[in-house]
């Protein structure tokens, strides 16, 4: 939690946005409550919407919070503890104090929340963000029935959040250190034999020593061209590619999100480094590219040129480099967007639709596959925070129906293509800030990525 | 998995009990949807629900399926993948060889479900189980507005689950061996000066790496008198008592779950070990008696009794003990019950309602503080499998309530108490299965319990 400045600050800036919008009515925030694993009793890990953490810090269940556009007064719904909560969970500190330390001068118990908002409605606008999690839907549902999230509420939260503060990018930084850390651990533990599931274990054990955990369930497989694979029950066997794409979410609750591919027997095959060259020199040159003005929708398109001008090499594309970037034949290659944004969440505020994050007002999302899936289009400006992960993937059922549909014979070596159908996959990531006049990777140091580096850091 | 022959007699066997106890119309089980930890594509861990598991195995999210009592006939409602799912999530079996691997005959997309059930209830009853989760809450609430929970249908699979099968021993075993492994690590760990979320971290890495994960949130603390302690942000200091109750839950979805109680210094000072004795021998009295026959209410009430000998021995009560355990002094400082249930859930089956699950139909619940949270009360018979948990706490928020209200004042030394305000609390646990002839402890070997042996083990 920051200092309650920050929340304070941040609140004054929401009100002022919401004010100059010209809204008026209640802004009202719902925090999460613990989410069954198995029984009401018997929760995942508790973890707090990220907006709420972001306007109100408080990392506690079953809280609410509104502010009156119109008076600016802010109350915090939260229920203190009796006895029973005390011998459950210990002494804690009082509703009040848990407000004042993020600068809130009312609060009034989380069951009074429905009268109260029932009697100080009564005809104005209840601004509220669209639930992420059933708990929210159900209580929004109930408190505000048949009422629809302010997109007006999610615009000015959205250019908030989009751009980081300092306080935010140090914390990012200090996310990214742990995930060099676990991404390291796995690194050394890769040993063909082992099932995978055993390396994820020793990650996750170290997401969870230093930080809330993993900021998404980790992908380790040997099957990279499956995108989001999560089944981790292989046994790691010798000249396969392994992808790793995992990440930790600090003790703060910001994210990380690093992806490495590694030769299972600890060196390439020269098909292998063939291909991780192409992908390699995607994520440098998107790095080289990113910088204020240029939009990442253009480093999307600069990377899948150099994808196709590598391929090309390779024999497996052939044609005008430009005419196959326009025709999307990148997308058979990596159906997915070069990269996200991060913080709070790790697709950051996916929860408030991906084209209001990722795309300016005068930007529309294409319909060719993979340019369709990038989450992040926007025209960058300093303190974005995103994602560089590039990737080629040998997909035989999509190549499959590419070829069955007629799609891209002109460009694609289709014959050629069916030698790469064991290969699998290769994506390699970084986080990425946008400064002043240009880029930073996030994090301490760089996990090794230049093909020679990883092959010298395997043991 | 268990082969499908498990699964087509056990839904045999609940059809023939809906049968016996007169029941008709249909039956519903309405599995899990993966659960948003942040935005809908980032979930928590997948976990199904149990009682799919038991009679459905297909451990994937959204499904739901029906037995009709009358005809017996059944249906898997669930989807077949598409070209994008095979994209980012591989190639999948088809519905019809999922639904074939446990057994069922008959299947339909999971979007045909509400109109099926529209067209085949007319009148009849839909029997379903309570849901655990939000998702099902509302799932159930749009399919069936306005419907309960059938009770014929929670007592028949209560009386199923209840009494574990071979197969079902032999999963709880293999889940207490890894429950052992993460225990011993955890204990290693220990060490003055560290942070406490650092030792969960690695403990839930070994959970990670062999089993699904934690059967349960870890309790992790030096403040063990803080029964439900989440927090693992403290640092370990000498010359505490560390609690740890924590269990894995192994890939087949079964729990362990087990509690020490460690000297931080390596050693027990004379204080802790007086303290630690009783309940070392409360624990150990509870197996002596727990057998065929005897119920576990009375197990409970001779631990309780075997406490306040010991506490009395020590001078912090005084008087005649059958009167004490009559009026529940013991809750004072044990103010939860002997032990729970366990099995697919670590508090096995608790969303289907503690008092159906723990207590025979001629038991009632006492009111008493300690008997009162008392989970498994009921007439032992061999297949039960539940835990052995004596503690004692010295909570002083419990005591100085005690004391003004003067609960206890014929019989609590409060002044002797006060000398134990910073003491903290002790727990043992252990799993156990009601035997033909007795008990048996659960997993290939006990976690070291007795004091000297505890002493002997710490590095």
């Amino acid at each position: 939690m920051f200092s309650k400045d920050v929340y304070i600050r941040r609140r004054q800036t929401l009100l002022a946005k919401m004010r100059e919008a010209g809204q008026s009515g209640l802004i009202l925030f719902v925090g999460n409550a613990d989410a069954p694993a198995q029984y009401k009793d018997n929760c995942y890990k508790w973890r707090q919407d990220s907006s709420w953490l972001y306007y109100w810090g408080l990392d506690e269940p079953l809280m609410a919070a509104v502010i009156c556009i119109d008076s600016g007064e802010e109350i915090l719904f939260a229920d203190d503890v009796d006895i029973d909560d005390i011998i459950w969970m210990g002494p804690q500190p009082s509703v009040a104090s848990k407000a004042a330390s993020v600068g809130v001068a009312g609060h009034r118990p989380y069951g009074a929340l429905a009268g109260w908002l029932q009697e100080r409605t009564k005809g104005r606008k209840v601004h509220f963000l669209p639930p992420s999690r059933y708990y929210n839907t159900m209580q929004l549902a109930s408190l505000l029935p048949g009422s629809q999230p302010s997109e007006a509420l999610v615009k000015a939260v959205i250019s908030m959040r989009l751009i980081k503060e300092d306080i935010e990018i140090e914390a990012i930084d200090a996310a990214c250190a742990l995930g060099f850390e676990m991404h390291s651990v796995a690194r050394d533990s890769i040993a063909v034999g082992l099932v995978e599931q055993e390396i994820v274990g020793k990650m996750e054990g170290v997401a969870l020593a230093k930080g809330w955990g993993v900021s998404f369930p980790t992908i380790l497989t040997q099957h990279g061209e499956t995108l989001h694979n999560h089944g981790h029950a292989a046994v790691i066997e010798p000249g396969k590619l392994m992808v790793i794409d995992a990440g930790v979410e600090s003790n703060e609750h910001y994210a990380s999100d690093f992806t490495r591919t590694y030769p299972t027997s600890g060196k390439f095959t020269q098909k292998q480094r063939e291909i991780y060259q192409i992908v390699y020199d995607c994520n440098e040159l998107a790095f080289s590219l990113t910088r204020p003005g240029i939009t990442y929708r253009e480093v999307h398109l600069a990377t899948a040129r150099r994808m196709l001008e590598g391929l090309s090499a390779l024999g497996l594309v052939k044609g005008d480099l430009d005419e196959m970037v326009a025709k999307g034949i990148a997308g058979l290659f990596q159906p997915h967007g070069l990269g996200h944004n991060m913080g709070l969440d790790v697709h950051d505020m996916e929860d408030l639709g991906e084209n209001l994050v990722g795309y300016d007002p005068d930007q529309t999302r294409a319909t060719q596959l993979g340019l369709r899936s990038l989450r992040m289009a926007r025209r960058l400006v300093p303190g974005h925070v995103i994602t560089d992960e590039p990737g080629i993937y040998f997909i035989p059922a999509l190549i499959e129906k590419f070829k069955k549909e007629g799609l891209g014979y002109d460009f694609v070596n289709y014959a050629k293509l069916e030698g790469y159908y064991d290969f699998g996959g290769i994506r390699l990531e970084d986080d990425v800030l946008v400064t002043a006049d240009g880029a930073r990777r996030l994090g301490p140091r760089r996990l090794p990525i230049a093909p020679d580096d990883v092959e010298a850091v395997m043991k």
